[in-house]
This record gives C-alpha cells, structure tokens and sequence, in this order.
C-alpha cells in the first residue's frame, strides 16, 4: 500500500478555506453582510468605500479592514477621518490578504455593532482571486482607465465576482474605451454578473449600488 | 555539529537568479539591450511599447517578450502588426514573469538580429519586483489615472527601478494628481531616478525618452 499524498499547495488552500469559514461564522453571528473589495492599484477603492460609508453612515454602521503592502495607514485614517473603525493591515508585501490576516482584523473591530465590513483587499488584479476570505460577495471595482481589454486579459478574477463596478465613468469622454467590448468580455466569464458603472467623482450611478447594498444589509439582518 | 539549513524560499530566489544572470550573458552576447517593463494593470504598457517601435523602428530592431496570465495574443499581435518579433508567454494564472519563462521566450527570438529587447512583465505592481529577469534596466510605466500616492503603497517596486515613465499625462487635467507629492515619494524611495513624463496618446514627452533609449542602445552595441 502506497503512502497518501497531499500536495504541499492544496494543504495552504485547505487551510485558508478552512479560516475563511470561521470569518464567515463570526460575521454571520452578528449578522454582518461583508465584502472582499479587490481591484487595480488606482481604480478608486478607497473613494468607492468613502462614498458608499458618506450615503449610508445615517442608517448603517460600517467596519472597514483596510489590506496594503506597506506599513503607510493613508486609507485607514481616511476611513477614520469619516467617522468609521477601521483597521490597517500590513501583509508585509504580499500580493493579496489571506483569511488569517481577516481573522486578526475581525478581532479590532466592534462586530456587534456593526451592519457591513468591506475588506479593501491589496491593490491586484491576480493573486486576491485565489484566497477566500470568508465574505458574503467579492466585488471588483474595475476602471476606465484601466482599459477595455481587462476581463480578457484577467479572466480568473472576473469568473469569481458577485458585483462588478466600472468607477471613473466620468473619463469615458476622454479615453478610448468600448464599453460593449468590455461587458461582451465580462458576460463570457460571469453571465449575468451584477454590474454598476459609477464615478465616485460626479456621484453619477452610486444611488443604485447603494440600493442594492442596502436591500443585501437588511436581508441578513433578517435572516 | 548540527546540519545546515538553508530555507526554501531563498533557494528558489537563488534558481532565478542564476538564470537571470544566464539571461543577461546570453543579451550581453549579442548585444541587445534590455528592459523589464512592468506597471499596474492598464498604465499602457502596450502602447508605450508600440510607440517606443515607432519611433525606432528606421534605426533599431526590437523584440519583445509579452506576459500575460491568460493565453490571450491581444497584446503580441499588435507588436507582430508593428513589424517585430514578439513572443507570448502565459504565466498559467501565475501573477509574474521568472528568469526561467524569459529564457523560453529567448530561444523564439532572433537575438543576433536584435539591438532592444523590450519584456512586458504581466501588470502587477507587487510580485513582479521580486523578480530579476536578466535585463539591463527595470523599467516601470506609471500612469496619471492611478493617483499619486502609489509611491508610498508600493514602495518595494518603486525602490529597485532604473527608469520611470508616468503616463496618461494628457489627463492630468481632468484628475487630481499632485506631480509633486507623487515625486516626493518617489524621490524618498529611488533617489535621483531617471524619470519620464509622457502621454502616449498625444505623444508628448516621448522624444526625451527615445534620446535617452537610443544612447543606451548604442552604448551597449560598443561594449
């Protein structure tokens, strides 16, 4: 009889899942509806976080984590500055958070006082697909400047996505951008996939994200 | 006496740098100048590419090496129209370029036949940094649309670079971008680093680039 084995790389995911599970138990304790916000460096995360926090801090608390490569807490303190816990965490130049490090962040923060925690994941549009960190939805905020080209060119981050945003809608007069291109690229890997084109600039589309959120918020509440 | 350890990370460090170095042999051989590019999703790798070839292509012969995480040919094909030698490498889902996939890419390629061999890293703005492919210079193409505090959230790449492009400066008048707090930080990280605005929709900015890109050619065909 020949030994089992297991190979070194599906033990780390194991792992990682396992960890993301105990996340998504603690949040749904408390009934925390929860979001892994992954996109490139500069697609406006953290504006899209400011807003969301700015149309629903009358009615929703929110917590945010706030993943970077560095020890610089430009992002946290902006958070902070508007009035929400925030945590920083420093992957120490990794390329993505792993559910561990969410762990640690989720000990800092006021669960049961909250109604939503977005995780702003490190800037990347490859290595966060791969680690489950035990939320309710995985939301990119795709860009316009960024290109038409990007569902095609970064398939396995798409194919993951429960929400999709287009930010920075307002530069769509400037830049050479085929919106159809885009979408025809995105329906290929994620039919159906909900989407919001917004600017965080002008405010233009975030009304219906922020419904649709509000609508997610309540439902777990609920249930 | 007790046995000597050498971790496994550093020894997979040590396996590409010995590779790049036989990459940077086999290019210093023929005399080919070499630039790792790399830069966030959507900077404008490719069209810096295409207009770089544009501009030399009378003069100097280019190959390039394409990275990419998807067997997509969007971005080789354009080259191949632009009338040079380009070579697809697909990563597997893998988030950057190692020694080893170059050395792959340089055996498709007509060396002796090259002045400037120009390798588009896979956009990243973390994992790539990690990485020595061999080249002659590490070339990062910055653009305007990703902000101007990328510097001080991704320190490491910023710190190993021997030439820095900021593109997109055609919209520096739609966005808010601060040239000198984004200098600043750069200044901080890399001082003294060999830096080029440009816009590679309006072309300006380019010709310095080309000056400087030509003198290193040359200077590398006479030694």
């Amino acid at each position: 009889m020949s030994a089992i084995r297991v190979p070194v790389i599906e033990k780390i995911f194991s792992a990682n899942d396992r960890m993301a599970r105990l996340n998504y138990d603690r949040l749904q304790k408390d009934r925390v509806f929860s979001v892994n916000l992954m996109a490139s460096p500069g697609a406006g995360k953290t504006s899209f976080i400011l807003q969301t926090i700015n149309r629903i801090k009358g009615v929703h608390r929110v917590g945010v984590i706030e993943g970077d490569t560095a020890p610089v807490t430009i992002d946290a303190d902006k958070i902070i500055q508007a009035g929400m816990p925030a945590v920083q965490i420093n992957t120490g130049g990794d390329c993505h958070l792993d559910a561990s490090m969410v762990s640690d962040g989720l000990d800092q923060l006021p669960l049961s006082e909250l109604d939503l925690l977005i995780i702003e994941n490190v800037g990347n549009l490859i290595c966060p697909a791969a680690w489950d960190l035990g939320t309710d939805v995985k939301l990119l905020v795709a860009s316009v400047p960024e290109g038409d080209d990007k569902p095609y060119k970064y398939p396995n981050i798409y194919r993951g996505l429960d929400v999709l945003v287009i930010n920075k809608t307002d530069l769509l007069q400037y830049i050479d951008f085929n919106m159809d291109y885009f979408r025809q690229g995105v329906e290929i890997l994620n039919p159906g996939l909900v989407t919001f084109p917004v600017s965080c600039k002008t405010g233009e589309g975030l009304d219906a994200w922020i419904d649709w959120l509000t609508s997610k918020v309540k439902e777990k509440k609920l249930h």
